[in-house]
């Protein structure tokens, strides 16, 4: 059988070195230049010929300079003979970018998908995509992995007697709904009008959380406005606790610290699909790691074996 | 400037009829052929040599046969030498199956956007994609059309002072907001859990109904149970009134006649985007046409006009 | 090595059982659904990843429903990361609508082609393709087998001392001179001139049949009207005896009914490439199984062996 | 309107320049380079930019070097932005090379096809294929002209009251079907039993041809031995007279001086899709030109009228 | 006739003002937003449809930034029905990446064409790209540009009887050989052997300078160490005087006011093919503008006209 | 582990004898025939199912003959099943038309490099690219040998003590300057003005030449009209001695008899990467075989280990 060779970029390397661990191979280095004029040039600098490669790369800030460098990954993978390459992405940025809800816009989660097909990719490992149709995006298979049983095994730990899941967008509202179900409680939702990418109002929540000790679930957090917003509707209706939740920790523009600020919220909970600097981190913060389910998808890749059992939610 | 051809499938003739007489161009004839062996043969019977050529056809039962049969006319177009091939598909029912929710199903939305495009397809004009992300499926330019306004304005000639539209599904809540704003009046969903294809329990209604005026609104009703299942959670929410709106009426199995029969529903309103037979149709029912909104997109696409004005929903 | 993984569509479930009987594997559960929408749903329900995955789904009435339910397999197999799929079509009915011969028509023996290798098709196994030129019209590797060598064995049982192969048109008079060297035999055949397709006439035979046992050879029978025409020309020349074969026995419209009513037609031989329902056998028919020669094909790609050998038709 | 622009490879310039004088445009001029190391180089000399260009090359011995000559010009034409271009082959030699008759053996006539599109053809006008399943080989438009009507104006010149086409082959049956309906006159057809290349035995005529004035027709002849072993049956056959046929007269290995000097042979009729070289013509051939053919459907396909006129063989 | 629409990027908006003043036409607006997540969106925020639409975009710092940017701005163009899609690039820096002089490494100069042609590009308009094979990369035309008439009109002005022409690295002496061709005076060569990206030493000039005005040409000066190390071997050598001369004036990491500063470098010539701020210019610096050459190239390209008079050197 | 399967086109099956030789497995039989209209039509002798199939053919004369073929080949491998199909390309005379010159000529290095995986290649191992962006024309793996180390290994077994590396042109000098790296010895180069294919004119020599000995390095000599050019530059500038090496040993138009007649020549050198008959060969003549090269890179493609060891050229 062709060996597994796993390669990192240069967006989220403890990431890699915690996969490679529990797949109890090395993390292969790769070399990224920067040359005069701005370019880039990646080396992988272990032999992939006939290797089951995988690259593993979150799309993070500075994303522009963390795809191309995917790209070029990737094209060096297919020009050094890789068997197969796999695309790790815990992070898919660009999924956001999903629809045409204005005229002549780009469609980002489609064009990157097949500019990593075009590049070489031969499949994509993804985290909880932002939205199930993105998927569909790719012409390669993609296994999607979701992080609510991470984060479900976390929330069990505490009393959930009283406790509601919020969802601050109906748009994530099912996934809410799923990850209710998975910790047996009910779901609310708030009903947000977004009229632009940093101002929204959250006009109301739909569903009872008076009193109740809620739980916040969003995929991800980027400047956290949206979740602000749903505070103050949810102090307005007297909840009795907040707890807020996410796969994707993105935290841009001091939205950690911001969060961590509200007296009210108990604490902040994500996976590490994303890297959060230590300086950034506050007490309030918990990081679980999807390391071990990421090193289980690609043993199973790799192996042939059925995938699907991580796709179950329960 | 080439000309405009413009065809029907089997489909919807009449919504072909309809399209041409305000695009004032004649409907080119096509035939098609069955064999012996069940096997399809199309004949494009006007010359498509050059020409901008318009292929009619929503996917309405028999799906497969209507499929192919476009296929069909496609791939005789591009062997005919036509300039570009438009697909005109105002309702796309593949567009339901746009995600992978089961291990190692298909996701007929991007196969079908694929085929169509192998086949010879330049270019869509959909009508109310189930979900905007299947935008994103086609790798050619897709003009993607909403029925809102021409539901908007059959609802604005009745009074809405005491009205809300609820949509059946958090799912659809979005669009459902949308409609609401082009009404001026406020939004509520309910919390659907999905068992199967035709067995479903709404378990609550999120957002206000009590005592208002309901406008149901859902992009298609097909079997119809999502809708009684939420009209029985509406009457133990005592509500003023029921009126049902949807831009694709499939209305399979007697639906049609199911929803017509419940005493409380005042009114059931679709558009033309499928066919309804004349003998299945209710008293209670109302069809809008979106023939005149197809044909000024045509007629755009055609001329190199921007089609975006089409787009505002309001 | 890579396992093996046989999926059947719902066209032709007896011959897959039989297959795999031979082959000494499973067939594995696909589930195939239908929503409201009429839209198919296709769950291969056995892990694909990294196997060797067959799909048996002759082309047959309903051909539309089996070609799309093809599709959507293939779909599933590449989404469900198969490491290759061949597509196991023992009667490719499009393959018929192999040339132009009128203006502005679709190819579709080269579009379903084209089709089914978008959708995921690695390969094809196929038997007695109406035109030896189709084989040229996939751009993925095709074993092309036929069923002479079994339909040679069942008629070497008889004597065929005075015995002559008809083929009912000239277009098929190549086939049919292979065949009549594998018996031993000469050959000759009507000059067909079609003018619509259920409405034939055969203006004379060329050969020599009077007095002789004939043996009419065609690839498939469908409404059967070319034989029955055929039939009052090799009365009218005084044949001693008529016997009828055929590789694909689709019978359409009562056509075996009618031809086993002719009084002086002895015996009518086909394979079981398609489905032939109990109620509609006749005394006269015998269907011989190709099952055998199918999976020996497989076994042998499967393992990487010269299927070459199955071509040899003596 | 974008103009045209003709250019001829080395094949033909004779057909090329007739064509131009028919169309009333000027043959642009194209420079092949041959290196020192033995490749081409092609410049088109006459500016292509948005161009409808038109390549002239039928593919004639030495077929290789015209071919590749051929792949070089359409890698020019859309290097230098033609808008469009179509290949005129009046004869596509490798359309023989059209099913996998032994193992492992290439189906050139597929290739081909294959390699024209991936060096820029846009589109292809042929002329009599060598079988009509030959234009689904092609992934783009394919105009196919026969040269039946030109042979039959021919032909009809002289007294037909006695006359019957016939097929060398049964495989070219169908033709000479066509072209004797076209006639008025019955047709038959050589059994032919092919053995190698060169080496070809006729073992029997089928359909009426004693005391009749025979036109032998097929589609080319090369060596022309399936043609002289037809004689010898057909004057063992004691036919009245003898004429030949055939669209591409490639003649190769002294054919024409062969058949010539065969004595019952009065006429051997062809076109000019070929060049014949002025040395090796006998006063028994007739040169028919296709020029006017080809310019005119040149003229529809550059103007967007339809060809399918002149697909009409009566 | 289409109509033309030209967009600018974010890397060089005055270069495209100029353009389109040369042009007659409008620089039609494009707005890019940064979302929170990093992610890129744009819109193109004129209508598309049917145009000619040029993009112009050099890939200066931050190379990943714009590169990505111009992807979006392709996808946009295309899911906006643009007619042709003209990426104008006047500084191709990916082209340097041009070989695999290493193992395992990307080939960046390939890659980023196929990345544009799979986001939408039907062309490109180049300007001195590092290398003339780079043209090759590109599966769609290329217009190849040089701005060597524009430097040579500059060097005319000033006496050159006594000059020559040196190029820092023989992989240039072509270019300069030509160059220096148009001047009508000698060449010569430095011997390069790169250690590493900004390591450099130049062994020997090959060619005589002794006691000549020099002037250097390169295509691109980015750190300028290449020429650092000419001029100290130039010293050595004793030339009489230095000019340098450059297409791409990227002048990273100080490199511009270093050159300035040594003290017999009379004069630094480059054009604006690449943006220079002009708080980083120096007395010494002149900038050609390559604006009327690009306008003319476009307007050719949109009117069919031959752009190859523009590729005369002469 | 697939098995290897290496066949030989016509144009050096001395090499690829050797090549097995080395490899220690069989040339498996393949058959060229050549049709009456001079078509090609290719069959691989043996099993290629599954196997890791390598195709020996340099482009040599006649280089259109030899392409075909080579690409017939690669379809029959792809029909026949392979695995996996490298073309194995000692010499890719197609590489020196690798840029566009002069307007409207074809890219023939792109475009073969298209042709061949079009039809099939999955790979290709070359030798000694006339440039190495030549590299980037293929869309598929290359490894890309260099013979620079055997030519070292032949010319260190004699005194170098007073020995210069000369490339004729500027072109090919860095790859001089490797070759005189690798021998510790300097450079020089003609400037050379090349006014067309076979007339060219070396201006000046740059480097120290006078009274050393000799090495003239090219990577191929065709007719050798540079060389004989250089040489009466050598002798002007008093040279010791001459020796002349290269890769591709064409020696078209008699350039070995020519060369070997100048006297001051003491030794022709090059590798058998192209035949050279034997009656042709001269007294003066070595040549070094690069098949024990070829077999081990083929034997590290098959197994998967690295071949880049085998690019470093010291």
């Amino acid at each position: 059988m062709r060996e597994i060779a796993v390669f990192s970029g240069s967006a989220h390397p403890e990431l890699a070195v915690e996969v490679c661990a529990h797949l109890g191979v090395p993390l292969l280095p790769a070399r990224v230049d920067r040359f005069a004029n701005d370019c880039l040039q990646v080396q992988l600098q272990a032999n992939c010929r006939e290797r089951d490669v995988f690259l593993i790369q979150p799309m993070v800030a500075p994303v522009q300079e963390h795809l191309v460098e995917l790209l070029l990954m990737l094209d060096a993978a297919r020009g050094a003979s890789a068997a197969r390459t796999t695309v790790v992405m815990p992070h898919y940025a660009y999924a956001r970018s999903d629809k045409k809800d204005a005229p002549r816009i780009s469609i980002g989660g489609r064009l990157m998908a097949d500019l990593m097909v075009t590049a070489g990719a031969s499949r994509v490992l993804a985290m909880t995509l932002h939205s199930p149709q993105v998927h569909g995006f790719f012409s390669v298979p993609v296994d999607h992995l979701h992080a609510l049983r991470e984060l479900a095994a976390h929330f069990r730990g505490s009393d959930l007697s009283n406790a509601v899941v919020v969802s601050p967008d109906l748009g994530n509202a099912k996934e809410a709904a799923a990850f209710a179900r998975l910790l047996g409680i009910p779901v609310a939702a708030g009903a947000k009008q977004r009229f632009s990418d940093d101002r929204v109002t959250i006009s109301s929540v739909i569903g009872e959380v008076t009193g109740r000790d809620v739980i916040v679930l969003d995929d991800e957090i980027a400047k956290g406005s949206t979740v602000i917003e749903l505070l103050h509707r949810l102090r307005e209706l007297n909840v009795a606790s907040i707890r807020i939740a996410c796969t994707h920790g993105l935290f841009s523009a001091g939205a950690l610290k911001r969060l961590s600020e509200e007296p009210d919220v108990q604490e902040i909970v994500c996976t590490n699909t994303v890297p959060i600097p230590a300086e950034e981190r506050t007490g309030k913060l918990r990081v679980l790691t999807i390391a071990p389910a990421l090193a289980e998808a690609m043993r199973r890749i790799h192996n042939g074996e059925s995938v699907s059992a991580l796709f179950d939610q329960g």
